[in-house]
């Protein structure tokens, strides 16, 4: 499967779960690193429906190298995790009730954290359930410049996070591959829920 | 595809959510605009095994102009969006937990109120999340005809809404598209949700 | 499709929605009213994966007339309704989260009381969403005999009802069709959970 | 269907229902008792899409007899498992949300008391829904030895549980065939939500 093919995949279960609304997020895949080339969902795209003809390949500066239609507002937001996690090749976008509720209350620590769940152990570097594993929250902003330089701090002051959460918006995690942060996604959101009805 | 399965397969995708349960609300698409005729859903079918039999085809004055069985009574519901909102091309319908239960709560305020949420920003003319949506409540009645005069009242006096939730019942809600008016509802409901745990 | 059939579609769909479990509750059609015989599930198949073998055909004296297993605990229960309900041709139950808290909840008050759901329209019989529909509790029992006597009085006291819960246990419900019968099923099992969530 | 494709085939709907996430947890089926052989899902595979390559061999000691990859940590807990009930021909594992909370609520207890429920009667066993089931709680370990001693003690102490909740991780449940252990797994985890809704 290509990895746009592997993006459309998750897409269509992200859909089914309930956690992928059109508009909101996007999907991207790592191309190449020198020079940095990525596809990624264009726009408004349905996440449930995603073919080939729904990414866009940009490069360093977002510019369009192929695909039709216009890059997303949080298209920075993606190179800037690309530069700053020179392992990640893989970023995806959940949105759920859970999360969203969580990033709300939790707003004023600055982080979702985790701690006791098995489950972590599905997180790369996670030896053990009794690591605490903190999501950072971001406030979000109509400004996407701004909140992409936001986001470059957090990646800088926080080495060992899998995901950033944005404010009432959804939460961003990324892999070294499709498959590596589709799992990240969905830990997160499972333990997203088991903390929101604790 | 056309118009009439769009909605089969919008009926399909509901009905697997549970948000789609045989005899509440019906489906509409635009056949023309002048004079008025439009396919909607006949009285009581359920909305998970729609097809092409399942449609009448109505004329301005809920004349059946082609198709079996009998218009549903909120046929005139339809008809009166249609007449208010010059743009819209389909009307879709939901029913869920969430939704009824904030129809309850939110009724004496008149509204169902949505601000800061990112996935606001997939509504058409909504351009960032701190615009505050709302979603006007109508009390239910056995009398169709006054009912739809309150709807057409609620489209008149709010220019702006993309949704009407009728109390205990169900949220109408209208697009440019069978796919525009689904994405509302998707957002809508996940918002409902959202605000009926929070 | 045969009535089997549709049972057996009904229970994959009901077993997707978390509805049904191996050993709880059974399915039934009616064959033929005089004398009486129907199909009936064999005791502790699993709803999600019914196929003709998985059907006894039996008559009054619930007798097995045709096919494989052992007649359920609750084949009397179906007889009884079956006797009662001149127009019931088809017997459904259901297993929810929802329904059960509520037959926990109101088993006091000796049944649960629906009013003002526009879903209730739904229901054979019912008109208004202003007409109030109650769903009759009764205690389960380990001795079948007596609890389908028990099912008998409360048949016979509520000519009007759709469906019995039992305690702890499921839902009953019946229709003139498998359709209907699913139909008063995927009703009261939404506002059930409307109700549990209030 | 061979009895790995039952356990991928049960992957599957347990990864479709948020039952199963990668990492967490394991099924595994008996091949041979004496001496003790069985397949087992590699570590770190994900459940909802398991295939023929997904499972090793092992015999008594955890020793690879065939396949590829990295047996789990929680191997050692299916030997124990099968050691101690002789009966049980297949393992298997699910992590939800309200299992985790129930065991963090009820850790205190020792057990997750279930009764009353006529869903029990599902379980190999149990007659009466009167009858009180408990699934015994045990704190989780990063030291998989320790752990299975601990299992070992509570299989040995209560010769009549139907599975064992390792606290904030998961349900082990077994049975004499993979529709036994998962007709165990839907029915507890289906109590447990009514249990933490309750």
């Amino acid at each position: 499967m290509s990895p746009t093919a592997e993006l459309a995949e998750t897409g269509r279960e992200f859909y089914r779960r309930g956690w992928a609304r059109g508009g909101s997020g996007n999907f991207s895949v790592l191309v190449a690193r020198r020079p940095l080339r990525l596809c990624i969902t264009a726009a408004g795209n349905e996440k449930g429906t995603l073919d080939d003809t729904n990414f866009l390949e940009i490069d360093d500066d977002a510019e369009i190298l192929q695909g039709f239609g216009r890059p997303s507002d949080d298209t920075l937001l993606h190179l800037s995790i690309y530069r700053l996690r020179p392992k990640a090749r893989s970023i995806l976008y959940s949105q759920t009730v859970s999360g969203i509720l969580l990033s709300d209350k939790f707003y004023v620590d600055g982080s979702i954290s985790l701690q006791g769940f098995d489950a972590l152990r599905g997180l790369a570097g996670v030896e053990s359930y009794e690591q605490t594993v903190r999501v950072p929250i971001v406030e979000n902003s109509t400004d996407q410049i701004a909140l992409s330089h936001v986001i470059e701090n957090v990646l800088i002051e926080n080495p060992n996070i899998h995901g950033i959460y944005i404010r009432r918006h959804g939460l961003y995690s990324w892999g070294e591959t499709v498959e590596a942060a589709r799992r990240n996604i969905e830990i997160f959101e499972f333990l997203f829920e088991v903390t929101a009805r604790a």
